[in-house]
């Protein structure tokens, strides 16, 4: 016979040889609780302020949020009121991105509540003071894949993120949609949160459904989630597809859309298993509608679409004509109610987006992408941030990200907006460089980088109006005359990082 | 006006004070290959032997394997004789689990091509051999929870996975299933090989059925893996149901889950939300279906079922009885088809589902278990891998890991097999402490575990027959006699690793 005690020599002998303890039972009794009890005991839910205060929040430190509720985000005013009321001082955003709803934190900028803030981009009447000056420190201007690896590669350290959700559980798992009877809201992919909730030091759910324990499959996982707050509203759902992401009824946006459908389908891409991005943007959305009939006519059937998934995207998915969606924010209410019933719909984080850094990142993937553009220079160059009056309007996103990984960035701009030429010798600030930027399509013609030559055939060969970048500058100048300078100052308002971390261009603040 | 050129100093600025590099525009051009052809020039894709020649595997190293396909398993013995055939020496396999369709192991033993085994469980032959001398090392024996954990924070190294996967695309993004028609093989989850995946040096997927990118959602992510190589066959699916876990009809493993039940229904944690694991073996899987007609008459739902999933937790999920599977290892083929069609059935990783020290894991919320034995010893020890003959004959599994981590766990042991005791003074082999084991459950009696009186007064309230172990034992005793000593050598084969990473235990080698 060999008893355990009798063993015990040769157990420590095996635990001396692999360099490991000896097993020691454990003194106390099991966790008896039921776990319906348990799960709300374990201290992670809490009030906001609870919250902040054990976060070890101090002034000076980095906070975080997500955009994906857009028009209808209501967590960043919320907490950032919520913080200067605490009295914090001296804070720095890092918000995916900032738009018009964020005009409130004037007053907190103001006040020095906040003095730094990295976005993809600005809107509104908080974009308009930055540009003429508000703040002391220049605004940190990151794309969607860059802003990935810079929280991944620790470029950006986050201290504390508070991240919107539409149900979260008392352990902390969180989703953009809610399978429950009590759901108040639904914004549908949270990938721009999840490099947040991974990396960040604090990690606060703030949900207005507080859903029992398990609410998988998630998005974010409990493993990273420190506190859950249980609020009113999250964000407005109806405000998912407002601003930049409208269905487009422009009489000029669909004459760019049916030219850019051209490009899609005559490029040398458009074959079967082809994979495919529409950037925001009303022409741009309203291409992945225009090839649709002409993929049922090929039997063409894409791989995949991605980014900003639309209804039109799902419809087509559901079809049969688009394998997968992989989602990293849904651009309207039907892409979000997908992602929560479609075992196809995938969610990715900002880096399996589009970050360079990343292996498995979708955009490597990308086949074609078709994107907006403020202005367009002749080197190919995109500016999607400041508008050509200097005055900061729009948003990096993953521009340069798609533009760079596609095998066909296709860029849609009309020649004028108004009085403005769009099409101009250098933009205003670079966003996206030109060596990425394969096609930029406006009303007056097709221009195709130099860098393409096989691809300039093919569109010409398919009886496109293939013209020069310099002659649609110079009909836009012809036509407007030549702009006047800008009134820029001396200070420096916005720092535009590259997605590889270096510095690529800074924004002056304007004096007018 | 402002030039970019004009502004290259104010970059410079910002970029020293940020500490990070000026922008240089990339000197090479877009990579333009259409990406149905790139992804098949990743270089990924190789054969087996490439794959291994690329991987650096090396002699002494450790490589490992999942045991999702169970009896069906291909993959390990394929990848053992093709390194065999190269001649590779000393390799340490760190399996997720070997079980007797890898008897062909014995003569690569023997061989020297393996001089190392950790793993959770070993049967057959293969185990047999192992019991009676055949290695110089002894096996390491670790929980499923233990192992993922040990792969996480380094004590379990290996050098490079070979996962088998019923489909995965040319990136490497991998699954225990496929959705292509040329679909072979499915084995469900693949929660056993995510850590491996996620942590061995080199990852090589082995797949019978490459199908294109992306392979979306996956369980394994292109990020991870470095190799893929098609072969004929990954396993034989019909198999993943063989072994332990076979629907029972076995009359007194029938009695037995019905004693089970009435502990389950009785014993404080039968509620309205609460949650169930069974584990493999025919008593404890019966005890879900038996609950079934209990939660409809009483209108309890449960929120969701871990571990290995069973056709009977998917057909309850389905009814609406039981909100959410929450699946490391799909038990059978109708849990692995739900695995890929259900959104509210979750794959997790072994260290999602049972890891001590992963934040999230599951068993952590798990109200109830229903566990196997092969003995109980009377101060409510289990042993489920080494037989009263002294052979190793079967598995760790998640045993330690649900017993300590669930509010309630069940052991379903009959007092006697065949002329074998199954209640002891002490267990052969210690695998499960009995400080965690809460309700032994028998033909002749339930004993409840002394640290538990709240719970030994429910189910005598309930009327059910409670015991005391030691009459249990008594009883045995008394219908067998004592078991004569058996006939141990003086040889360390086996270690068991209790799932903090101390050791735990040692099993000698038998002599007869």
């Amino acid at each position: 016979m060999s008893t355990i005690k009798e063993r015990q020599g040769l157990i420590a002998d095996q635990a001396g040889k692999m360099g490991m303890k000896v097993y020691q039972p454990a003194t106390t009794g099991k966790n008896t609780t039921p776990r319906q009890e348990l799960q709300h005991e374990n201290g992670k839910v809490v009030t906001l302020e609870e919250a902040i205060k054990k976060s070890g929040l101090k002034d000076g430190m980095t906070i975080s949020f997500h955009h994906h509720f857009r028009g209808g985000d209501k967590v960043a005013n919320m907490v950032v009121a919520k913080l200067a009321e605490m009295g914090f001082k001296n804070l720095h955003i890092a918000a995916s991105s900032l738009i018009d709803v964020h005009e409130p934190l004037i007053e907190h900028i103001k006040n020095g509540v906040i003095t730094k803030i990295s976005t993809s981009g600005l809107r509104g009447k908080l974009a308009n003071e930055i540009s003429h000056g508000l703040m002391e420190n220049p605004v940190v201007f990151r794309s969607h894949g860059g802003r990935g690896s810079a929280i991944a590669n620790g470029d950006l350290h986050i201290d504390v993120a508070f991240l919107g959700a539409s149900s979260c559980d008392p352990m902390g798992n969180a989703l953009g949609f809610s399978r429950s009877e009590n759901a108040k809201s639904i914004c549908g992919s949270l990938g721009y949160a999840l490099p947040d909730a991974q990396y960040a030091d604090k990690v606060v759910i703030l949900t207005d459904d507080l859903v029992p324990y398990p609410n998988t499959p998630n998005a974010i996982s409990e493993r990273n989630v420190d506190f859950v707050g249980e609020v009113e509203s999250v964000g407005d759902s109806s405000k998912i597809s407002s601003g930049a992401i409208r269905d487009t009824k422009n009489p000029r946006d669909i004459l760019l859309a049916q030219q850019a459908t051209k490009v899609v389908l005559n490029g040398g891409y458009f074959k079967n298993g082809f994979s495919i991005q529409t950037g925001s943007g009303g022409a741009s959305l309203a291409v992945v509608k225009y090839i649709r009939q002409s993929m049922i006519d090929q039997d063409i059937k894409a791989s995949f679409a991605l980014g900003g998934i639309t209804a039109h995207m799902v419809k087509m998915h559901e079809e049969g004509l688009i394998g997968r969606l992989i989602d990293v924010q849904s651009f309207d209410k039907v892409a979000a109610e997908s992602l929560k019933n479609d075992p196809m719909h995938k969610e990715v984080s900002a880096n399996e987006y589009a970050s360079a850094d990343e292996p498995g990142s979708a955009t490597h993937m990308l086949d074609m992408v078709i994107l907006s553009a403020l202005e367009v220079d002749v080197n190919f160059n995109v500016n999607v941030l400041v508008g050509s009056d200097g005055i900061i309007r729009g948003a990096i996103g993953g521009h340069p990200d798609t533009a760079a990984d596609s095998a066909l960035s296709i860029i849609v701009c009309p020649l004028l907006r108004g009085r403005i030429p769009c099409v101009v010798d250098e933009v205003t600030t670079l966003i996206t460089p030109g060596n990425t930027v394969d096609v930029v399509v406006t009303e007056y013609g097709i221009a195709v980088n130099p860098n393409r030559p096989e691809l300039k055939e093919r569109l010409e060969k398919a009886g496109l109006n293939i013209v020069d970048i310099h002659s649609l500058k110079e009909r836009a100048n012809s036509i407007i005359g030549t702009p006047a300078a800008l009134p820029f100052g001396d200070k420096v308002v916005g720092v535009v990082m590259n997605r590889d971390g270096s510095v690529m261009d800074v924004i002056k603040n304007i004096t007018e």
